[in-house]
């Protein structure tokens, strides 16, 4: 690995990534065709942030928050930190101090593929974070790793400069030179669904909405009265 | 697989399932004799809810959500989504706009042994889920499944038309025939709790209400007076 | 296993115990030279406990939670009670009738290497759990295990006796003969991180702070100006 | 629960069961229309070892093997014993003395969805098991849970008499009363495959020869000739 | 974490060790009246080997190997290493010259809460592995550990000197001052097994052998003759 | 997603990949500076079996392998299919028609970050597969991915064309403009290796060998004679 701190970087657009970060991370990724998504297994400490930002990336050695404190340095107001590990681990590397430092820089949050902790603490300075785990197993300042470089976290590839979009849902990257094309895209479908919904609510059902009985027929299903009736 | 939807299914009393629901899961659970509790990974996507109600059961493939949209057709009010999953699966299969529509049919809230996205839209229109993971990810409507037929879903068999209880410790189910039976169990139990509770709450000890004593003499139960006695 | 409970157990100062809950699980685990603590699937059934008290130790049988019966009568007020399984079970073995007779006892909480149920009660009554798992699994009384012997609980050590402490970030133990130095070293790092916390957030970087460029750049770490340098 | 044991249960035929022991399990389970897989953490304790047999079924306490006792007394040759768990536990519950009286019986290997020992001497003896665990566990004989009745083992419904496969593969169960017209469509599918095998192994394509390219065409499937082209 | 190597510890009789060995880990964790086993997750990286020897402790960080080359040194003819981990990681902290430079010194084998790699030249070279995890991943030599201090290990407490014994089955622990015990117990419970084994074979029944019969009638178990009787 | 197949990719040298397979997976891993380790959930599905080649990336949806037949096509001797899913999944997308297939065209194997099956099969083909699960559970093939995109598998960035190696230890990738470099890296190292291999086995000790005598010392590492002074 190339131990190393990219200074400069491309970022998003602020302005945009903050505007996905409205639309939320179910819109964000069905706008851009169903991709970006992280692993599931990443959750909020706390419920009801929804943030969108520009990744400064972090790749982490386990038991190490070394970079972390190299990576802040670099952020500006409207990032946020992506931590990822060079092996699965749940240590609380990141806390209230960190926080401290990084919202001193203007950074909306963290999305750490290992552990977080002083839960209290972060959440009443109002500063979100999704990780794997939450621990507060101490860490050291041993080994080196890197610092905007790509890496993947939770499963996903993240450029420095990529957008990230955070909330109850979960966590989505959007690449950094489709953001503007995908804020558009996600709109319009959150104008559709708004349709989508009062039609629904009224009572219609999908099955018409969405026209699936034909498609349902064709693809040979069959609705029968009863239990009985399968039975048989 | 039959791919098949049951338009008619026979339901439990709904004044019944919505006392049950009342009682709550452990109580049900014990009620019946300590059968029928979900595995412990189905979990609330916000805390406070507790439901009772009639399942309508959808058997899903992975990452597609084709037979929720045939199955909220088939909904009553006082009925509970039941979806279980071919295989293992934490897509989010259900968001807002299936909440949506399934309010509007009278339905009560899901049980997904998948996942489950829009947390935030589905607390603010109260519409509780139990489910095995929360995710964005997206769903495709293109392979067939079933509705209203027996599932086993997180473990326990599921027949359309049972009883489904969930609240924040987490979901049992109550075969449709004896649901009667069970609610009047439940009652007994939860008065004879409350006694206990009392007793309990005045100093009296477990060991004494219960009458354990004799019983762990008889199973050779030792009592020292300390480590070093052990360790001797 | 020698079936047996010890009566009378050297309990840590039960005000040393208040204390170092006041400080917390992340702090106190720094404090003692990052030991002690409890693996991270131990959480904590509600937000926003936080504990310190002196442990009654259970070892119990999968499924079977008899013991827990027996250790009440053997707690204090200040005491906590700490269950361990010898083998990994998430069932229910605890719930309101046991928190209610714990909490008669004086008992601050509760840590679980199993399950908990009847969770909105037990946030009523104010008793808090950290548990691995949630679950309404109905348990026996038929096996008998041991009370206030050394146990490993989610994979520590813990003596009967010993200090646990409990909050949002999990759980750790301090051995009783080193409470008042860990305490005395906790209150320590407590001010020493106020200072620190000052001069983060008004905007001086850890890796000042910390003295950390001589070490990175002692250990080959590199800066470069952007990711294109970094290719060539 | 019922704590019941059942003597009598109606068997599928032994011999249709060792034939579609034959077939394997891949093809069973497609045979019967992709249905009746038991979920993929069940793996053999060796491998190579391929049975069909009629499933003799237990639900057992955890961490006790009292009920798999009293199966074996109501077992005959050809038959499979089936062990399902009232909650997740990988205790070692059946080991070589077990096996051995099994043997006696006619007994052709095991399905446990708990724990398993004496791998050494099950393989020497060649009793084949297929678990979620191996684990030397031991195990008690205090409660009961049933015999002979329909339980969720690994995720599917096998009542007593189905016929169970299990090879490298894993487990499939074939629901009683369709033996025989799963063994005939597997016998079908066997020899289509041998047909299909000699022309794939030619050189012929599966997407000519399942004809698939107009039906990629129709989803709207591309093909370009380089990643260049794709990022354009 | 005090960071430290212990030159001398009291190790348990090396014959004794090596007897326990042969008696398997299964029969070993019986006859200490069902202690000291190992989490199941711990696997054999090839099948047959069959080891006892006294343990050598060793407490890593995640992703550093660097205590295990200090405690080579410390390692005797007749003792198995016994790597803990501060937390969880499956990083590949011992491959072929580890084991090359232990097979120097006499050692056994190994127990590592982590990960192994070269798995082709331990099987080789005739050194087994008992591990969580087969990992190529590289680690470092840059934090401290310790060695020879007690380690909790899988769950289960190891002080140097203990006998770890360790089969296809798992891997069990016997405190050093009970070894002799334990060992007489192994044996002797291996002569009744074999006696039990030939009634089993010869066709008696456990139920019987065991004298289950009035024991399950005066719990309350039933027999019904068939199914048809449970419903009814 | 882009719904796509690339028919032309740059592929490193296929006696290059053929030589990095020879040097194994941990070699291979460390000579590139500890970088492209696949997770340690990618097993073989049985011993002994050494490959290395060029990838062929395939972007699957779960349950469904449509796309591994389009990808088949594209494939020249010397090609390791990679195949990735857009969700976590087990289903056994890949058996022994599609190894015939495959091996019909050249392909030294598969790695499949979900199921595969026909284990039997695939072993007297000797055509290896590394997988996260074993499973039969069959797929369909309704739902577009893509081929020869760059995709995560297994965590790991793999780019069409790079170099895939498999062993026992697991997968590692090595991108395709590296791969000259990491051969001449890996087998200096492997000639190192030999060396050291050869003073540990004659009894040199690694902390003499890597010199770590003084930097212990520098870190504060501290011998004691025994337990005894350690307690003190």
């Amino acid at each position: 690995m190339k131990t190393v701190a990219v200074r400069n970087i491309e970022r998003a657009n602020t302005e945009v990534a903050t505007e996905l970060g409205k639309l939320g991370v179910a819109t964000v990724h069905e706008a851009q065709g169903r991709i970006g998504l992280l692993k599931p297994y990443m959750r909020p400490i706390y419920p009801g942030a929804r943030i969108g930002g520009t990744a400064v990336t972090i790749l982490a050695q386990p038991g190490d928050n070394w970079m972390i404190h190299v990576a802040i340095e670099l952020c500006q107001p409207g990032d946020v930190l992506v931590v990822a590990c060079t092996t699965d681990n749940t240590d609380g590397m990141f806390g209230d101090l960190l926080a401290t430092s990084a919202k001193a820089r203007g950074v909306k949050g963290l999305i750490i593929d290992a552990g977080c902790r002083d839960l209290r603490d972060l959440q009443e300075m109002d500063f979100p974070v999704w990780s794997r785990a939450v621990s507060a197993k101490g860490t050291v300042k041993n080994t080196l790793g890197a610092v905007n470089v790509p890496v993947v976290c939770a499963g996903q590839v993240i450029n420095p400069g990529d957008v990230v979009v955070a909330d109850d849902d979960g966590v989505t990257v959007v690449e950094r030179k489709i953001t503007a094309t995908v804020l558009e895209a996600g709109r319009a479908r959150e104008a559709l669904e708004e349709e989508k919904r009062q039609k629904l609510a009224s009572g219609v059902l999908g099955i018409d909405l969405y026209n699936m009985r034909p498609r349902l027929q064709e693809h040979g299903f069959e609705y029968v009265d009863s239990l009985a009736d399968l039975e048989a």
